[in-house]
């Protein structure tokens, strides 16, 4: 599996996804799943996808292919981050009718994914959508201002209790990673490293690192974590 | 949906089900899942249902009315608990069987559902076990002490996290207590009152409650939870 999450908040935005994929448990394999569109100053476009990975590769290369020629609608010439994630709707239901036709009837294979699209287009304010295999979508808003899509069951709970849109761009990053943590603690599914992008709202300049196992900021924090849950626990009623 | 989690622990055994049902979101209810069979001083057995909530009903009443012949296996004369996990098995069987009759060539209704059957009988140690919809089941041991059914995924991270073979059992509790609130917060197909039983090994008496959404303790421990992982997560380097 995967997880991924994404977040728009009133600083800026932030995007960060594990790199684990497995087609059964002897084909475990490091993919990355998060896609940058950048155009100096004028527009920063982060995709993150989870699912069948033969389905979003596809996407990905499908919106490449498409933003070479600047006469159809692509993902650099988009005239908002709205059409954007119609852009990759409609990627998305052409893959997944594409590989459809392959399936045969006895055939069973899931052919969806779901990606979160977000970023900036100049003349625009930041936007988050969750686009669903369906090729549909919805945007975060004050209210909602973060997407998980994978496994985002475990990781749920702390993003929950601590993430609203006036949160700090570097405590969401925080709870992002201690979210991935959870995660990766109890399912074997997901795994490090971790793709991390951070975007300041109106900047147009993606800070884009990758988390690897022997991160230190990473271990001294999932330690702090562990271990203060570990004291708080002992401290309650 | 249904979170239960059920531990077999050095001290003893601990029991904890929600008591939301919901067929489709205007359809929720108050429903016990947990059901306890009692000899005194010989046997002390709890049950614990997610799934469809026919299925599992009908289970739980096969298992009683064959409860009432003498003559027959059944949850009060088994040998053991491995016996009495092997009688769920079947019933869970019979029972969908049974249903699968009514289903329509269209109809795509799923009859499943998973117990977890937990206890002690005269002359054995504590045992517990996961009965699935197949009738099979697997049982908890010194390295996996516990198990969950239902949502389980919420609250996952903090059972992982704490919960071994040599907590204790009023630890083991709030650690489970802590589990629902994390799930009930994230997920709101899981709702209070929280049935819950103790059981301290060889004492063959169940401490049953229930925990209702005014329950002081309840209450208290939830909030210093909260606020106690604000206030770490703040403090994070």
């Amino acid at each position: 599996m995967t997880y991924c999450v994404a977040m728009n908040l009133r600083e800026g935005m932030l995007f960060a996804a594990d790199s684990r994929t497995n087609a059964g448990i002897d084909h475990v394999s490091t993919f990355c799943k998060m896609h940058v569109f950048e155009l100096a100053k004028k527009r920063a476009v982060v995709m993150l996808s989870a699912g069948n990975l033969a389905t979003s590769q596809s996407v990905v290369s499908l919106l490449r292919d498409e933003a070479r020629n600047t006469e159809v609608p692509n993902v650099y010439n988009a005239e908002s981050m709205h059409h954007c994630a119609r852009l990759v709707g409609i990627a998305i239901r052409t893959v997944i009718n594409q590989h459809e036709k392959g399936q045969s009837a006895a055939g069973s294979v899931d052919f969806s994914c779901n990606f979160l699209v977000g970023g900036q287009i100049l003349g625009e304010e930041p936007r988050l959508f969750h686009v669903y295999p369906q090729g549909n979508f919805i945007e975060a808003t004050v209210d909602t201002p973060f997407f998980q899509i994978g496994e985002i069951k475990y990781g749920k709970p702390i993003i929950d209790r601590i993430v609203d849109y006036d949160l700090g761009l570097n405590l969401a990053m925080k709870a992002a990673l201690i979210s991935f943590d959870s995660t990766i603690h109890s399912n074997v599914s997901v795994g490090m490293p971790i793709d991390f992008v951070s975007y300041r709202r109106d900047s147009f300049e993606i800070n884009k690192e990758r988390l690897a196992e022997d991160n230190k900021y990473y271990n001294r924090l999932t330690q702090a974590w562990g271990s203060g849950i570990r004291s708080l626990f002992k401290d309650l009623p």
